[in-house]
């Protein structure tokens, strides 16, 4: 290969830009295709992307079908038109779903984790992979591992939560749901983890902001679920765009190389965040110029670049100054051929646009988003049973709130616009319940997410005080504009696919410093309040809300996040109670923003108030409430001492104590009572959602090991440490029974 | 020496448990005696403490005099009742004057920052020297060198601000003054730098929180101020109650021995904060029980236990039980009898009754402690010139507000109560101003600083109604509950020395959540704001003020911090131009507590804008207002370009270019354009404070070579990077003046 080739392996430009598509015709650009001769495109990110970004929309997109079509043609092209026919990686955004114009919308990532039903996601990711893969997608730039500890960052969203074990579970079932037995199947995708390492974070909450952790932290926090992924056989990774201690990810040699490859063993390409190459040049400002970013990165370990060709032409006019590093070149190339390998492209590089016509948003699809959203909507304040409503006595239902019939706002960031009727919103939900009752829910929207707009009021009121029961549906955006008009305040007219740019308040770049509910949403319900009637709040957004007006006066408060595509359904099966809420809280909600950082793992030295208020969060990791009530008994360990490499079960009697079934997230957390170097008041080291029948009692067991009870010790190795631990078991991180494991030192040891 | 004496070398027992002051006699405990003869006694902490902590209130406690001979009594006892005989190391409170009562209150760290007068701190610290040595102290717990970086932190107001190179200069500053030429003079004090190190980012802004930070950012921030420090001959340190990544600072040998022993030459004593020892048994959990914890401390570097006795129970059952370190044993009680020698205790022990009777609250150091306060307060705001009043012009003035006229709030923490009349408030001083003229001066507290209490709103709005001119004076409260009363709101009634302990809002302990004004401060500023006059707001707190409202419409904003004693004279002669305003912040006041953290030195990646706000704060470092304009010209670099180990002289004028005379604090800094590791955006490396008279030009000089171009690079160690600097010059570090220097390489580096 000549140097061009190999630089051409590590480039990735916009797939979009690639094809016309003209009169139902798709048409290759000249440029790409004088690319592709002169060898110089190793891979084409977002070729299916649609959203403002892209320029692409529902009217200029493609369909499932043809957009399998347009890929191949692409792909074919590259294969027949350049001197080595070497096959293109085609890398696409699946975080929850493939980002492609019907792509099956499943729920943000913060709701997977809210669910701790990781056979639930690695389904989900399963399905994802399929419709992926069958339009010619064969990397994913997910999962996102980030923890986060700021909530304020507007890509919590696309985050698990807060607990490193817990985001390591889910890290490793998108490994195994995505790539799948081989990554050569021809339902596999290989997924790419981000954003290493510390993205979550971020000083002050603000994206890419400058990280200040210590390096034991780092170990044991946010390395977790890298290394778990890695474990699981992970095939590419991407540095995050943020610092730590001064180095930037995208440069960190002892990240990228001592640990990643050296300690690890990843033997997979490594890919940077889109543009980070000249962030090192202007932002980070540690390099002089592009080229050197370029050849700093290279050396570093990065393989590719997403989304950008300025990497390329850095390094092309590195080789010719003589100031190119050609071993990492080789390795560079040598990572992307080799992931092209595994992933059988030389065989096989083509989509099926047959299977993806049938596959990409099939009802079986659209089920796994209903269930997952129904188990990640985290219940958090149920007054008086409150919930789930009945049929029978609920009355007339007003749905009232700028998230009750916004078809794309509750689909998060990392979406693209989705065709009419795609799109199931909490007002679709409850309609469809009530389909021959005319009459029976009315609609209003209220206000806006933003702004100051309150002309939707007196419609709202007025509404409202039709209802018996008010469903008032609130929260954020991370819908990106897609010029489709707005919501009509006064009477209600809604959107299914859109709404404006300026009601965006969470996603990526949109980081906040208030967890308040945005614009005029609070004064809208406490006006709807006065009307004395029963009065739920549904939340659906993408961050923490801190609202403590609400959390005293809602008869009831459901935490939904973004829901995807089949939300409203899933929320209308919770609030009727045909689903019982099992959604359980994967970061903690603060009573204010000025209590950040609440994360539950601290340091037993962090403190425990503020003037104003003690530091604890209003909701702690773990809870959520449920229709039915569990009841913890019989807490034993197997054993009360082990060795250091020894391993005692723990065993916990669960019992449905209520009338109606559910699911409980039984949780195991550790907490070492002394320890050489300091430790986190408690940390989940194990967690099982179960099912229960009323009465139902089942024993849960789990096994306690090194795993569970290492820790980064002396010199930052991993270590067990002899010493007594409180084994800690329950339904939330502030609720649980208490057992005590004593872990002696080994002869010989 | 015996075990049990060398032990008891490292023991600090209360001081005021001493002895009992009854009938105007001193009279020793028993329990003091008891453990004198055993050989159990090293040193004292706080002797001559009065606060509630302590008991010891304005009637029990001793005056200037008496407390001298008391300290003597005590430490003659202790002489010639042990059988070697060794004096004990007297050790106060000084951090803003000696916590004694009597003793001149200067005011806190946070107003000397911001007067930016090194000088005057050094000649403060000469004299706080001299009213604790007269008084036989031979051992400050100040100055405190934490770096603030979030002012939720209770502590703000303890320290310099949020830039480690004012803070190092200050540093040295204390040195010199503390210590003077010799610590074996007469009038010398040893000083003991603290909190050894990170204690101003601790998680959450909450006291002793775990620090999150990298070792490089620790060795360029925190660290920075105690490497000056120690440079200067620092003679003790104080390691910080909180861990950084996982460890303890009281047990972090990396620090206490590696860096401060190894690297920087340390040979005085280390002494840990108030029951650090024990809160690693029981908070940070690092070791089983206390006997393990003096241990590893010990082994650690720690020389003596603060203000206990448990330190010393716990190292002599570790001797008996044969797991003490008799060599760090040995270490720790030569390196406190070395203290004890270098401060010639052994010739001369004793304080001088008589010289603390002149020296104490001497008209001399009450006028440094005027000087400091009018230099230190900051001018925030002065829309159309609405300041200085005039008192020919300015009418009526009503002072309005809590701290118009609680003289014990505008102290600050860490201060006795002091007798009637010691203490000048605003409303003191105003009045002081027009000592002819009843009725000129109206005044009314309105509100306490704390609570829900508008009684006083009527009066305070009566009062306003009958004045031209309002002087409002509101902030926070750091004053500890001395039980001497509560303001009569409704009249206006005052008191001069103390406030409850419900009114404190400020201090160690008391951590916000908020930056807004406490209580329904706001609402009455508001309330008279109504009325349309002019309002002059002056704050007199101890941590920054995020209040946009007031910002938006007050006339003028002087923002005092805790001006100490003489405040009031200091703010009446800022408030009528006798002095000019040349406080300039060394804390960034951010608009919203939830764009926290907002210091100006942070890296460039930090990000822009949250979705409310942009990231900036609402008045940056280094700003402050004054009655006058100062014009910057001709920057000049003395040369282009230098080599690694060269120098610049950077030159620029500076103009009075308005009417009244003034002092002008010049600031430079430095900004690396790239370099191999992430650098902040600017740092400041210069600064002087020149006083200008109207129409005058001053050419301010700074030299620029390493000690202000080299950072933490490679291997941690500190280097000089050849390339571009931007050096900029100016009144704030947003306006500034722009030149540029150019680092080569030299030949053979």
């Amino acid at each position: 290969m000549t140097t061009e080739e190999k630089v051409g392996q590590l480039i990735q430009p916009f797939g979009w830009q690639a094809y016309d598509h003209r009169d139902g015709k798709i048409e290759l650009t000249d440029s790409f295709k004088e690319q592709v001769k002169r060898g110089g495109v190793g891979a084409l990110y977002g070729t299916l992307r649609a959203d403002p970004w892209t320029g692409v929309t529902l009217e200029t997109g493609l369909s499932p079908a043809e957009g399998a079509d347009a890929v191949n043609e692409i792909q074919r092209y590259a294969i027949e038109n350049s001197r080595l026919g070497i096959p293109l990686l085609i890398g696409e955004e699946c975080s929850h779903g493939h980002m492609a114009i019907g792509g099956t919308v499943y729920p943000v990532p913060l709701v997977i984790g809210s669910s701790w039903n990781v056979d639930l996601y690695r389904e989900m990711c399963r399905a994802v992979a399929k419709e992926t893969r069958a339009q010619g997608g064969a990397v994913t730039y997910s999962p996102v591992l980030d923890v986060v500890r700021d909530p304020r960052w507007g890509r919590t969203e696309e985050c698990f939560g807060e607990d490193p074990y817990l985001i390591g579970e889910m890290a490793v079932a998108a490994v195994e749901g995505m790539q799948g037995q081989s990554l050569a199947s021809e339902d596999s995708v290989a997924v790419t983890l981000k954003h290493y390492v510390g993205y979550g974070s971020s000083e002050g909450g603000r994206n890419a902001g400058p990280v200040h952790m210590g390096w034991r932290e780092l170990l044991e926090v946010d390395l977790h679920p890298f290394r778990k992924a890695v474990e699981a056989g992970a095939a590419s990774i991407m540095p995050a765009y943020n610092e730590i201690d001064g180095v930037p990810c995208t440069v960190n040699k002892k990240l990228l190389d001592d640990i990643l490859v050296g300690e690890w063993g990843f033997d997979g390409m490594i890919i940077t965040d889109c543009g980070a190459i000249d962030m090192l040049a202007a932002g980070h400002d540690i390099a002089e110029d592009g080229q050197e970013a370029a050849a700093r990165s290279l050396e570093a370990g990065i393989d590719m670049e997403m989304s950008g060709e300025m990497f390329g032409k850095h390094l092309l006019n590195a080789a010719a100054a003589g100031k190119l590093n050609l071993e990492a070149l080789d390795r560079a190339a040598r990572r992307v051929l080799t992931l092209k390998f595994r992933l059988g492209l030389f065989e096989q590089p083509y989509g099926n646009a047959r299977l993806a016509g049938e596959l990409i948003g099939s009802e079986e699809h659209r089920k796994l988003a209903r269930q997952l959203a129904a188990e990640g909507a985290v219940l958090l304040k149920n007054e008086g049973a409150a919930l789930p409503l009945s049929a029978d006595d609920c009355g007339v239902i007003a749905v009232i709130g700028p998230n009750a019939d916004n078809g794309y706002n509750q689909l998060g960031d990392y979406t693209s616009p989705q065709p009419a009727g795609r799109v199931a919103t909490v007002l679709a939900g409850l309609q469809a319940r009530f389909a021959d009752e005319p009459g029976r829910v009315l609609y209003a929207p209220g206000c806006r997410i933003r702004g100051e707009d309150r002309e939707g009021f007196p419609f709202a009121l007025e509404t409202a005080a039709k209802a018996d029961t008010i469903v008032m549906v609130v929260g954020g955006s991370s819908a990106r504009d897609f010029g489709e008009g707005t919501i009509d305040l006064r009477t209600g007219a809604s959107l299914v696919t859109g709404d404006s740019w300026n009601d965006m308040d969470c996603g990526e770049g949109i980081d906040r410093l208030s967890l308040r509910l945005s614009g005029v949403q609070l004064e809208l319900i406490q006006e709807i309040h006065k009307l004395g009637k029963k009065l739920i709040v549904v939340y659906v957004n993408g961050r923490p809300i801190a609202e403590p007006w609400i959390d005293e006066r809602a008869d009831a408060i459901l935490e939904a996040w973004y829901p995807g595509q089949e939300g409203g359904h899933a929320i209308a099966d919770l609030l009727f109670g045909d689903a019982n809420p099992s959604g359980r809280l994967t970061i903690s909600i603060p009573k204010h923003v000025g209590q950040l950082p609440v994360f539950y793992n601290g340091k037993r030295s962090r403190g425990k108030r503020y003037l104003e208020a003690d530091s604890r969060p209003q909701y702690p990791f773990g809870f959520g409430l449920s229709y039915t009530e569990y009841r913890y008994d019989n807490l034993k360990v197997s054993t009360g001492v082990i060795g250091t490499d020894g391993e005692a079960t723990v065993t916990v009697d669960v019992t449905n104590a209520g009338e109606r079934a559910g699911s409980e997230v039984v949780q195991l957390y550790i907490s070492d009572r002394a320890s050489a170097y300091t430790r986190p008041e408690r940390e989940l080291k194990g967690f099982r959602k179960i099912e229960l029948a009323p009465g139902e009692t089942k024993t849960v067991a789990f096994r306690v090991g090194a795993a569970e009870l290492e820790y980064v010790g002396e010199n930052y190795e991993r270590v067990v440490e002899p010493g007594a631990f409180r084994i800690l078991v329950g339904g939330s991180s502030v609720e649980t029974l208490e057992a005590e494991l004593l872990v002696e030192k080994e002869a010989g040891r």
